[in-house]
Parts: structure tokens; sequence; C-alpha cells
């Protein structure tokens, strides 16, 4: 039985998403149960809306305070000590739960469980890592998306060490490939971290492609994007920004006017088809790698589905061995 | 009478897309003529086949050798010394244009075009800006976009400074907003380059926003956002490949069947409309600021259309003494 201890108050919407999604996700896993972590009252109230809830795969740990998306790293980690998200970290360090997740503040939820749980051995630093659908109708992880923003090449290269454990544990990739983010693919190119940390990948036994440019994300060529969390984290908000600027543009010319209106009825199918492969809910759940323990963190907005798929990821690491796995590949 | 130089051997397409372009846009505003700079047959042959030139406006100027996409920058620098990009740079040199641009190899277009002109007194290093629309239905300006892959806090400040000159010079904007591309807006984010940024920017004389994050490009908080080469390089050709991932997938459902197909053309003046507003073709036109001279690089992969566009913002350049202004800029 794996056991997964989720922070329900985390998340723009909290309760209401991850109460349901949790439920539906020990529903479809027989082989999972839960703690659902947060005010008692509310979590009870949650589970009365829902029909066939299986009551024998879930166990509520009770916190008194939750932690805000505008609470400091600082108050997050000394101030609020039994807030949800250091309850859910805690349950994993005792070996309670085999991971934990959240859809609360990053910077908060990667102190914390870093704070509880420490960092493996032969890490320096852990990583945030996230996969988005690309065009080969698979997807790209990329790390780091913001824990680190000054890296050393060592960094990268340890970075690009657990995004293998990461991919071979959840996607079951044998060799994934890993590219290195860069503003050309020739050797030559880059600023003198990405030159330093090519030579360090190159002579790895890790599969390094070599440079990768920003487009290559989209185009499926590597299985691992590799840069530091600077850089991760402004590209990944800068293609949500593009995302939404779509989507939104989209809705506001199908409902400019009546004949408009009719055209997004008929094309309504292929519109659905269009969102499905382009729904990045289905990849929602990123990795903080290099914990001694699973840690996954959903994205902040995600609706049921999202929250839903993000439990799934952190089942595969779990039954995919991924810790075991980054020990391997950082302690060889 | 403004004239430019237009390196006609530049770009995906080359002369198919420069002569037509650079003719329907001396049609279009009668106060700019043109030299015309590459192969002196070829350039006549694509005029042959073009209605109602104006050759009045028109003036060929014969360059054995173009350099392409694969060149070294020290094989276009050193080795090819009369191709178009090099007498491009040279007509404003002797005063002979106002302007040059070419939708060449940015590398080799950047480092010419800086051998030629030398940089501006009080730039250390010149810098590559471009704009994108953004969900005002206007656009966000953003620079370094490549050319400096390591930058100091001093060079992120002139890149402020070049910014504000260009959009009062091309989108008359008074006094222009600009952020700091950051991982968070709030003010002790970032790594050490963007913090020391920070603090230059805010006792300067700028209009400075403060931090902005990769989302807020798309939002349009601020008319300028600026960033290291390294970073804007990336986001620029990050966005590009979800563009075009969207595009294509879109096609590619719309295309499936033939229910789909007759969707499409219900859809057709829908999509049409969503082509116009998220079409940054009407943005083409990078300009590479800090040189002695007006100098601007088009998309290579632009189109007629595109690269007429980009000849109007050169124009508007000029005509708004873009380097006077970035003058006035670094040395009050």
């Amino acid at each position: 039985m794996i056991k997964i201890a989720i922070d329900c108050m985390g998340g723009d919407a909290g309760l209401p998403v991850t109460v349901p999604a949790s439920v539906s996700f020990i529903k479809k896993y027989c082989d999972t149960s839960v703690f659902l972590v947060g005010s008692d009252d509310l979590i009870k109230s949650c589970l009365d809306k829902i029909h066939n809830v299986p009551f024998n795969r879930i166990e509520i740990i009770h916190s008194e305070e939750s932690i805000g998306m505008n609470d400091s790293v600082d108050v997050a980690l000394r101030k609020k000590k039994k807030s949800s998200m250091h309850l859910s970290a805690h349950s994993v360090k005792n070996k309670l739960a085999d991971a934990c997740i959240s859809a609360g503040n990053t910077g908060a939820w990667m102190a914390i469980s870093k704070y509880v749980l420490k960092t493996l051995e032969g890490i320096d630093r852990p990583a945030i890592a996230a996969s988005i659908p690309n065009q080969t109708g698979k997807s790209t992880t990329i790390l780091d998306l913001g824990a680190n923003v000054d890296c050393s090449p060592e960094n990268l290269l340890q970075f690009a060490m657990m995004g293998t454990a990461l991919i071979k544990s959840i996607d079951g990739v044998i060799n994934p490939s890993i590219g290195l983010l860069n503003v050309g693919s020739e050797l030559i190119k880059g600023n003198s971290l990405t030159k330093s940390t090519f030579d360090l990948l190159s002579s790895s036994d890790l599969n390094f492609y070599g440079n990768v440019e920003g487009n290559d994300i989209f185009n499926g060529v590597v299985d691992i994007v590799v840069c530091d969390g600077f850089v991760g984290n402004i590209v990944l908000k800068s293609i949500e920004g593009l995302a939404k600027m779509f989507s939104v543009t989209m809705q506001e010319e199908f409902k400019k006017n009546l004949l408009s209106l009719f055209a997004s009825i008929m094309a309504k199918p292929v519109l659905n088809n269009l969102k499905r492969r382009m729904d990045n809910r289905r990849y929602n759940g990123a990795s903080l790698l290099g914990l001694k323990g699973v840690v996954f963190k959903s994205h902040g907005s995600a609706d049921i589905v999202s929250f839903h798929y993000a439990l799934r990821r952190t089942r595969e690491a779990v039954l995919n061995g991924l810790i075991n796995n980054i020990s391997i590949n950082i302690n060889r």
C-alpha cells in the first residue's frame, strides 16, 4: 500500500480541489491510501459532499495553521511549525507516508521540505522539475524551475543526474537524453556557466545531447532540458503567459458576435481536441528533487483533474523508486 | 528624404522577400528612398517582375559576396569584407544612408555593424531590442535578446536607457515604464545580477516599475522589459517555439477530417481575426541599439508583409531621431 500525505490547504482553490481530487485518486488506485492534512472540520465537511468515499484508505491529520501564498519563507519555516505543509513533510520523515504533495506557496514548500527531510547525500542543492507537453505528443522535462537562482556547473550536472532518475522513474524512459538550455546549438555558445557545464556534461556518463535552444523545449529533441533556476522560472512563466494570452484572445474572438458564436459551436469538437492536446493539466505535478523523500508540488491554479494528475505522478515516483534511482545516479 | 540601405541577400527567402517589400515600402512612403544592396543581376531580375517600380528612389549597390546563416562571426567580419552586410553598414557610416537593415545572420550583422559603425559614447555594449504583442493590444519591448550573454548591472542600466529612447522614438510613448525581468516581483527576489541592477535602476531617473515576471511580458504591465541577452534570447525562442506548436496543432486539428474542415471554413473569419491579433509580423524589426547609426534586423523567416513592417520601424527610428535620443538619455 502506497501512502501519500496531501496538504489539503494549499493552492488557489484549496480544499474544494484537493479533497475531491484525493478521493477520485484513491478510488482509481486501490493500492493507495492518503493522509489528508489540514483543518479537520473543513476536510470532513468536504468529504461529506462526496459519494462513496473509501474511508478505510483515508486518515485526517489535523493542522491548526496553513501557509498563505504571501507568507515569506522565513515565516513559513519558523513561525508556522504546525502548518499543514510542516505536518505533511513530517509524515514522510517519520516514514508514515511514502510521499507528500502541496499546491501551496512554492518557496515555502521547498524550504519546509528541505528543512524537514534534508538533502540526499551527494546533492548540493535540490531542484524543481516539471514536464511540458511538446510537439511529439510527449513531454519535455525542465529543471531547475526556480529553486536556485545562482548555480554552479556542478549544480547543473547534479540537476541532469536527478532529471535522468526522474524520467526513468516516472516515464519509464531507459536512457533519457539531456539538453543544456543555451542561446545556440554550437559548442562555443553560451555564458560562462553553460560553457563550463557543457564540459562537465560531456565527460559524464549521462546521455548528453548537447546545447538546445528555447524552441527545442517544444520540438521534443531531448527528454530533459537543464538550466539554472533563474532562467527556468522565467521561461516557464513566459510560456504560461503566452498560453494564457492565446486562450483569452481565442475566447474573445469566438464570443464577439452571433456569427462567431455559431462558428464556435461548429468548431467545438476541433477546439476540444486542440485543448486536450495542449492541455498541461495532464503534466501537472512538479517534483522537488534531491530530498530524502518523494516531494511533489502541484500548480497553484490546479483544478480537480489537474491535482488528480499530480497525485498520479507522485504515486509513479514512489512505485518506481525515485529516491533510490537518484542516489544510484549521484553516487556511481 | 530618408534613405535606407537594405541588405537584399539576407533572410531565409532572400531577394524574393526583400526586394518586393522594399518596393512596396517606398511606394507607401514618398519621403523614402533605398539602396538595394546585393547581387546586381539578381536584384534587377527581381525588380523586373514588379509593376510600377519607383526607380527614381532606388539605387543598387552591387556586392560580390553575401554572408550565410552558418558563417561564423569571424568569417563574416574578416573574410567577407565585400559582403552585402558590410556595404550596407558602410553606406550608413559614410552618411550616404540614414539607416541599414538585414534579415541575415544576427551574430554576423551585430558584429559587422558594430565594427563598421562603432558604439556610441557612453555605451559599453550594444543590445538587441524587439517588440512582442501583448494582451492589451499593444506591445512589450524586450532587450537584450542575445547580443550579450554575460552582463553587468551597468550594462542592464544602459539597456534600460536605450530601450527608453527606442520606445520614445518609435512608439511615441513619452515616459515609457521599465520592468526588470526576474523570478518574482518582490524587491529581494533574483540572482546577484538582478539584485544589483534593481538598485541601479531604482536610483536612476528612468521610469522604473520594479521587478516583473515572465508572464508580465504578455500582461503589458510595462512598456520595456530589461534582461541579459542569455535570458532574453532563451525567452524569445521559447515563446516562438510555443507559438509555432500552437499554430501547427491547430492546423492539424482543423484538417483532421471532413467535419473539422467544414468547421474551419465556418470559423475562418474568427481564426483570421485571431491570427491578426496574435500576428507578430506587425512587430517585425529588432533594433541594434547603441551604435553610431540606425541599424535594424528583420526576423530571418520574414515574408514580404513582415519585412515591410521592419522597414516601417526603421523609418520611424530615423524620423524621430533615435540615435540622438539615446545619446541624450545616456549622457544626461
